[in-house]
């Protein structure tokens, strides 16, 4: 039996799995993110929180494949990372780093939304497809290319960076990247929140979101549109349209057969993907496939460490 | 030596080259695209040419190691063709029945469009890079990606089909594919003609444009351009602005280092790269490369026959 590793980190905790190599995951856990070093405490606990695990399990390090991490920030396809502010990461090879720590495994890196498409590929939503495209609804939007069980990670690891690209011209509020109108400005949590207030600033109609004030949230926003608010369906409307042109890109550039929605924002259900799926028809005619869906993220929190695992098979 | 075989099928004409590995073209010529036998003839005429050739170049068969063939329609990543309006191609594997009349040799098709990419990056504009996105402005617009070598064919043979991307919503006029509002509306051409004449009908202004009437072309819109006649130039930012929100779109989905312009209006030359790569920076400001660039392509019609030959070395 062969195994690999799948880890994915973030800013404030460390996921990691074991995995047969035929995908059955055996053991996760979790560590704290200990940043310093210039990043290397982190990869050293890593290293420690992995051996001992293995241990535990009795898996030799021989019959491990290697482990493969995702990180919060740009890869290029060598595993270099430039600068990734949440690890405190800066011009390294992380994936270098953590194979030393690990008597020479083989170790991989990728972008974290990247490596958690590859994941719902593999193990989720995507399973039995060899290319889809995943969008992640959270504070941000995140998202990740597979293409032929590849991630497509980009040149300068912009690879599936969805979330930045500019979706309406005159915007006069500036998005956490700097940029003007990115569709993360509307399509998040934050972003459907946003539009929401806009909304009824705009108008002097009635409107159950009224109610929640400064506190509205996007699930407020979705639950008024589900109950049939007016104001609110229209606003989660064009925050989805927002999102489904851009997909409508990513179908007619990567043309995948899969669009997968995860994140905190996706658990509005099939509300919001269909939707996205009816606007992606209207958007893209010269794709005349039924077969093509957009489907709600089944791994949640863990399609990182799924994703990191397989990506230790597929390098 | 080892050799390789690139040929562009068009609706009027095959185009076909024989090339030594390393990428020197040693032989090509045209030969007229017969229809008819479902689609059978021209590749009996093609496969005869090219045993001609072999011929009389004394290349043995076993010498060569394949052919690579792009077609004007889509194909999916395994060679099959639904469809192909120009050729009379309908359900089939085009590349199984040239390599069945060429004694079994390796065949492997793919979209012309594609296909002309990759050449452009083996031989053309793109030589030493391994990722573009190339796109040809001609009666229409067309677009082909490359990614670490390879060109990303699409689930449905769309991948790198941008002339048909919505970037306008509410356009009265219906684009070819039967969408509203594609790209190949405004930044094709034709579509370059129909945004100069509408800023025409639009404006009272003078414009050196309205010299030229009914007969107006897209050289004419740059040419007036630039020579500095204001309605013209705002007509053609319109038509590259249009274009350049697609590429951002590229840029932030498979992110290239280099995009590749083509095709009849590429002739205005770096006053159009210019203007797409200034567009570009500001659409995409996450992505701070200076090197990242936009060039014309330097391999005019001989870029799918290029392609072509070096799809038989990366299958």
């Amino acid at each position: 039996m062969k195994y690999c590793i799948g880890i994915d980190v973030g800013g404030t905790t460390i996921k990691t799995g074991i995995f047969e190599a035929e995908g059955r995951l055996l053991k996760k856990w979790e560590i704290p993110t200990r940043k310093g070093d210039g990043g290397t405490q982190f990869l050293k606990d890593a290293a420690a929180s992995i051996r001992e695990a293995l241990q535990e399990l009795s898996i030799p390090m021989e019959d491990v494949l290697g482990a493969g991490m995702g990180v919060p920030g740009p890869v290029v396809a060598n595993g270099y990372v430039e600068v990734c502010v949440n690890l405190g990461l800066h011009k390294c090879y992380p994936a270098k780093l953590l194979s030393e720590e690990l008597s020479g495994m083989k170790v991989v890196l990728g972008n974290d939304a990247n490596v958690a498409a590859l994941g719902e590929m593999w193990q989720g939503a995507g399973k039995g497809h060899g290319s889809l495209c995943m969008v992640t609804l959270g504070t941000g939007v995140g998202g990740g290319i597979v293409c032929e069980g590849k991630i497509i990670p980009g040149v300068h690891g912009s690879g599936g960076e969805i979330g930045h690209v500019r979706v309406e011209d005159g915007e006069p509020e500036p998005c956490n990247c700097g940029g003007h109108g990115c569709l993360e400005q509307y399509a998040s949590a934050t972003g459907i929140v946003r539009v929401a207030k806009r909304k009824l600033a705009e108008t002097l109609r009635d409107s159950a979101m009224r109610a929640f004030g400064e506190q509205l949230t996007a699930k407020d926003v979705c639950d008024c549109a589900k109950a049939g608010d007016a104001v609110a369906l229209e606003s989660i409307r064009y925050s989805m349209r927002k999102l489904s042109g851009v997909l409508a890109h990513v179908a007619m550039t990567t043309d995948p057969k899969l669009f997968v929605i995860g994140g905190g924002v996706s658990k509005a259900g099939t509300f919001l993907t269909d939707m996205i799926e009816e606007n992606l028809r209207d958007y893209t005619r010269l794709i005349d496939d039924p077969d093509r869906r957009v489907v709600l993220a089944e791994l949640g929190n863990d399609a990182g460490i799924y994703g990191g695992a397989k990506m230790v098979l597929e390098a």
